[in-house]
């Protein structure tokens, strides 16, 4: 039997590339979207409608509803909640829906409707990702979402590391998952140390959420696999 | 002084996103064509002229050009040259111009136009190209041509070569050009053993052609450096 094929698409700029008809797509936006909506569905948010613009947020009113979102990394004015993971760790937010718009995140769960499934992924649910994906037995696309368009680190990292958990399930023989693995199994004694050498963290860092970066680096700490279903994201159970 | 800025570009499909005016546009097809555009200025021939399509290519008539080039990896029917290093080893080409279409390299150069220099790097001429680099005191784009503009493992890991040589003069703090570099230095101490594992290089041995491929693996065998003047890449004085 021959395995179902897994690849990496490094920047949502290069998915016209990759076919994602039939396929599993994993969107990964390490810093912090993907991290975000695994912490709040893991802490009690119902479910996260992710938003390509900040305006098509402003439809969905009333008390069940938190608007949330960043742009170019900040808090967009006007709006209750941004894009920290540690926002949502509080009891205020249980079983509310999370409206959320992101610089990149929500870009590329957005560009990747065609997709048969789509998932989120990040450190913080590495393991149920990657034992969830192999019991698929469907092809997998791991989606960057990157920086505007360009490479980034983490998220190429965090692919590198579902690559290196799932390889013996997949055909992997690809040179973007190939490298992927490679640069985590470099990197992977101090992520933290690797990350504080790349762009986006200094970005991040500059912007003094350090501590949200710590925590989105943390393996497996919001153990729960977001689902998209009805245009939104929730618990697979 | 503030350093030049050095980008590293994983695929011609990402090339809108970097601005390439005013910039030195590295082009990186290392399997095979700036590899076999090395080779053949080093051996004799006068110059180069990179053309996109096969049917531009048979404008150029009369005993002064050879007509080359490959689509997939094959030479075209009925051109007298392909992309191969070694047919540029002999003494009847020496003086004559080569008219060279190929499926990544080329195109990667047509694209780059904007650029203010454009120059073709390969691990044959690794040295020269960056001795060269570091004395223009311009921003660097290293391009790589990748493959059908997915991203390929043997022309990212020149780009990390480039940036480990020259990363004391330029400012290279980008995700991708830090990645390139921890790849090259992963793979350096073997990188016929890594590229094995790559899938262009696997296609390229299906073909019978790895005595091409260890040759355009070598540092510094072919120690020219080709730039693009008048539409042709000729040796740079």
């Amino acid at each position: 039997m021959s395995l179902p094929v897994l690849e990496v698409c490094f920047s949502p700029k290069l998915l016209p590339i990759y076919e994602v008809k039939r396929k599993i797509v994993v969107v990964i936006d390490v810093l912090r979207a993907t991290s975000t909506i695994c912490a709040a569905l893991a802490n009690g948010i119902s479910k996260v409608i992710p938003v390509k613009d900040v305006e098509d947020c402003k439809v969905f009113s009333g008390d069940n509803y938190l608007l949330a979102g960043e742009r170019h990394g900040k808090k967009i004015d006007g709006f209750e909640y941004g894009n920290s993971p540690y926002e949502y760790m509080n009891d205020a937010i249980k079983g509310k829906t999370l409206v959320l718009t992101t610089t990149n995140g929500t870009k590329s769960i957005e560009i990747s409707k065609e997709a048969d499934i789509i998932v989120a992924g990040a450190f913080l649910n590495l393991n149920i990702l990657c034992k969830w994906l192999k019991k698929q037995n469907k092809d997998v696309l791991l989606l960057c979402a990157g920086w505007k368009d360009k490479f980034n680190m983490e998220d190429s990292l965090f692919a590198g590391a579902v690559v290196n958990k799932v390889k013996n399930n997949f055909n992997i023989e690809f040179d973007a998952s190939i490298a992927a693995e490679q640069l985590y199994m470099s990197a992977k004694d101090d992520l933290i140390g690797t990350l504080k050498k790349a762009s986006h963290y200094q970005r991040l860092e500059r912007m003094g959420i350090e501590k949200d970066m710590e925590y989105c680096l943390q393996l497996n700490e919001a153990d729960v696999l977001p689902i998209l279903k009805d245009n939104a994201l929730v618990l697979e159970n």
